[in-house]
Parts: C-alpha cells; sequence; structure tokens
C-alpha cells in the first residue's frame, strides 16, 4: 500500500501514524502548514498542504499517486465541535479531498465517521440496518458526507469504508472529555463528580481503534464498518476502574453528583461482525486499556 | 426584503431575475465575474463573485447585508450532470455560502432541491412523509445538503426552506431536454421519436416556478417543500401538445420508437398542500405553457 493519511495530529491519527512509521509501510502525511509533527510520526513523509485549499496540496497528490487515502481530519474542538459551523466547512473539505484523489488515480478510501451518526434509539447499532438519525450538527455532516462519498464512490467504481467510531479513550485524548477529566481529577486528589454512571457505551482504545482502520484500509470491505469492541460497559465501571488505578479507590468518584443529561441513550454498542471479518481483534481489555491511560497522564500533570 | 440571488444565468434564475426586476423588489444577483447577465436581468444590482472562492464574495456580501438569500446556482450540465463529479464541489459552495450568509446576518433562506431526492416508487410524494431515496450522485448530493443545511439552520435560529422542483419547462429550457428537444424535431418537420409516453409527471411552468420560489421567500415556510402543479400529466399528453402546436399534429410525434428506461417510475407526482399554503397557485395550465414554450422556439430555430 502507498498510503496518504490525513489528521495525523489528532488523537486517533497519532496513534496510527506511530503504527504505520513503525511498520515501515509507504505512507504520507497530509498535513497544514503551521502543524508541529508528533514526536512519533517523525519518520512519516510529509506534504504540508491546506484541505480548505486543495489547490495547495494537488501538485503533492499527482507526484505521490498513492493507492489508499485515509481521511480522518476533521473539526473536533471538544465542546465546541457537536453544534460548530465548521462542521459545514469540513463537509466541503472532504468532499474536495476525495474528489481530488480519485483523480489523481486512488482507488481505495477509508474516511471517519462516528457511531453520532445512528439512532441511538436502536442501542445495538448494525451498519446497513439501523437507520440513521444523528441528533447534533456533526452527526448529520458526517452522515450526509457518508451518503455523497458513497454515492461517488459508486458512481466512479471506487471502493470505498466509511469508519463509524463508536467511544475511544486512550493517550492522548482530549482533557476535557469523560476518561481525561476524571483520571486528572483523581490525580490531582480530588472527588470526581459523575452522573448515575447507568448508561452503557462500546468504549474501545485508541491504539485498537488505530489498528482497526490499517485493517480496513488493507480489507475489500465497503460502505459503513462500526469500529468499536462490540462490548457495553457501563460508565460507572469506567470511572471506577479509573478510582482504583489512580489510586483513589471507588470512593474517588461520586456517583450522581451531576445531573444527567435528558432522553440519554440508555445503550450505544457496536455490532461488529463487519470490523471483525477483516480478522481485527481488539488487543486491549477496558482495565489494561485504563491502567495505560492512567499511566500516561500520571507522567503528564 | 432585501434578497441575494444565485443561478440567475440559470432556467429558473433567469425568470426569478426578471420578475424580481419588473416588481422592484431590493435584489442583487451573485454572479460569476465570467458570465454574461440575461437582458432580463439588466435592472439587477450584481455582485461578481465566484462561489468556490468565498473570499470573492466575502466583502460584497457584508456590505450588501441581505436578509434572505435564494440560492439557485448548481452544476446543471445536461446529460453529464446526474453523475457528475462537480455534485460534490457544489455541495462543498453550497454549504459555504449559507454559512458566509448566516455569519453576515441573513435570517431567511430558500435553497434549490429537486424530486430526484425522494423514493419515486411512491408516486405522489409528501414532504416529511415519503423518504428520501435519491437513484443518482446529483440526488445524493442535493438531499445531503438538505440535510446539513436544515441542521445548521436548527443550531442556529435561522429560517430555511428547502425547494424540491419537479418537472420544469418553458423558454430558456436547456436544448437537450424532452420538451426542446421534441419541439425543435417537430418545427424542424422531423418525426420526434419518444417512448411509449405513458409515464406520468408532474410538469410546471418554469415562470410558475419563479413565482414560488418568490412565494416561499417570503413566507415562514421551513423545511421541505415540493415545487409542482400537484397535478399528473403523461408524456404521451405533453408531446402530443407539441406535435398540435408546431403545426404537426399528433401524428408526428412517434410513441414507442424509444425504449423507456428499466425500472422506470410510472408517477412521481408533487403533494403541493404545503406549497399552496402560501397561496401561491399555478397560472400556466399545460396547454397553455406548451403553446408559449413552442412560440418562444419558433422565434429562435
Amino acid at each position: 500500500m502507498s498510503v496518504l493519511v490525513t489528521g495525523i495530529t489528532g488523537f486517533v491519527g497519532s496513534h496510527l501514524a506511530r503504527r504505520l512509521a513503525a511498520e515501515g509501510e509507504q505512507v504520507c502525511a497530509l498535513v497544514r502548514p503551521s502543524a508541529v509533527l508528533p514526536a512519533e510520526g517523525s519518520d512519516l513523509q510529509v506534504l504540508r498542504g491546506d484541505l480548505s485549499n486543495p489547490e495547495s496540496y494537488r501538485a503533492g497528490v499527482r507526484e505521490l499517486q498513492p493507492d489508499t487515502l485515509i481521511h480522518l481530519a476533521w473539526y473536533v474542538e471538544h465542546g465546541r465541535f457537536y453544534g460548530a459551523a465548521e462542521n459545514l466547512d469540513w463537509v466541503g473539505h472532504s468532499l474536495a479531498l476525495l474528489r481530488e484523489l480519485a483523480e489523481s488515480g486512488c482507488r481505495r478510501f477509508v474516511m471517519a465517521g462516528s457511531c453520532a451518526e445512528y439512532d441511538w434509539s436502536y442501542g445495538r447499532l448494525i451498519e446497513d440496518r439501523t437507520p440513521s438519525r444523528p441528533a447534533t450538527l456533526y452527526g448529520v455532516a458526517k452522515n450526509a458526507t457518508r451518503e455523497i462519498a458513497l454515492a461517488f464512490a459508486r458512481e466512479y467504481g471506487l471502493s470505498l469504508a466509511w469508519a463509524r467510531f463508536f467511544f475511544l479513550y486512550g493517550p492522548g485524548e482530549p482533557e476535557t472529555r469523560l476518561v481525561p477529566s476524571v483520571t486528572r481529577s483523581l490525580l490531582a486528589g480530588e472527588r470526581a463528580a459523575c452522573s448515575h454512571g447507568k448508561q452503557e457505551r462500546d468504549f474501545l482504545y485508541v491504539d485498537d481503534a488505530a489498528e482497526a482502520i490499517r485493517a480496513i484500509a488493507r480489507s475489500d470491505l465497503e460502505g459503513t464498518v462500526n469500529v468499536g469492541t462490540g462490548q457495553a460497559e457501563t460508565i460507572r465501571q469506567v470511572v471506577e476502574l479509573l478510582g482504583e488505578f489512580t489510586g483513589q479507590g471507588r470512593e474517588g468518584v461520586d456517583l450522581g453528583a451531576r445531573p444527567s443529561a435528558p432522553n440519554e441513550a440508555p445503550l450505544v454498542v457496536a455490532d461488529t461482525r463487519r470490523l471483525r471479518s477483516t480478522g481485527w481483534e481488539p488487543r486491549w481489555t477496558l482495565p489494561a486499556g485504563l491502567a495505560e491511560t492512567v499511566r500516561w497522564w500520571e507522567a503528564r500533570v
């Protein structure tokens, strides 16, 4: 494979970069001119370009002629991205990138979607069976991009997989999200205020997600592919494990101290038969992944 | 109303321009730098800009501060647009325009969609009831743009109507489409080869469509709005009327000489209750509209 990757400075992207570099695949990262590269990706070939301006990367792509595109980049500023107007820009950037790559001869595409595209009232979410009914502008924008990308691929004979990520966690996750914020509170010796914690979610360790993307890219899977473990865990289980691993114990977590969102879905879990058909399996159990995440934060706070 | 309109050089746009100019509304047309304006639009204020480059029109829009956007522009090269890669670009251009206008304070939006977004197996197509299941890349791109635009409007408190045009005909229609091609054959004294002609479609005279867009823009209708007559006519009826009006008689039309497409929908007709709630009604009957269209072509061939 000769692969072009976007979003290498992001959460999944940085883990994917490390793996790809380590295994010596012919990989090039398309990176903003202003971006600082992570140390893990320093072995990667880099093409500087701005996804908002296809002319900035066109010549580089034509020269490189990648056979595979892995497109992870999107607007993901935490706390803001669900309703941000930037989602509209990223639909355009993603479609322009898809078109450019197709015209340069690329034939295999893996693009990043989200479980936020699904109707969560179904609980166990199955590709090609569970309806799409995104509740946020982000989910609508991702799902609409998916519809167009798949129709474009059909029309032009391209092979395209749309990876719907479930609840990723691990080293490098943005600080304000659940696992980092609870971990940091606990490491600071503060009690961590949580909701009732009974919601069940499909938590996947970020390195397993990166490996799943590689497995999908190498496979001939087309259409939507869930990226999760297939296993539901309660949020209570997650935060209590964080209490243990930080040495604060389960009592460090104050369950029920925060209200939960109205109409919050009780269960969101991936059906992973499509993903597992590639041979991929998660390598990290929830306790192992959370323990590793705590160690990573311990070295940083 | 202070209105910004795109697509003024297109089929519906040129008719809309004439009407708006005639009634002295405060209207500005956003037009490509290279475009030649139609004579009918010569009274309109013009802002030159390229929808593929928001910077080219940003300052003009900020100065103008329109309260209403009517966005008709899209890639519509006949015979090519259903599967064209350009559809991807126009998703991006349309969303960038929507965002720019919203940020400049515009609060009312009317955007052009198509009956090609619907699942045609339903026959009578009803907004918010008939599922979307576009059969072409064009239909997918329009429908996905609609989903994003409506979610964006909800998130930012904008008022947005998405007009789904049915089968428009009239002066200025691109030559290769049904009504012009049959009319031109007949006017040239040739027999016009048609399919069996039993398919029923909702044909709307272009000037009625332009008037519908004005009525929608002035109303507070939000969401999807069908733009059609609500009346199904057979293609046979249309082409036989063209035979009469061109003086060739019904015998000028060779029904059944062309194969019809496999799985062609027998009936595609708009439910027009939403549109009619604005007070709009079609002014042109099918015979009157076709007679006018034939006169227009007679002056040109």
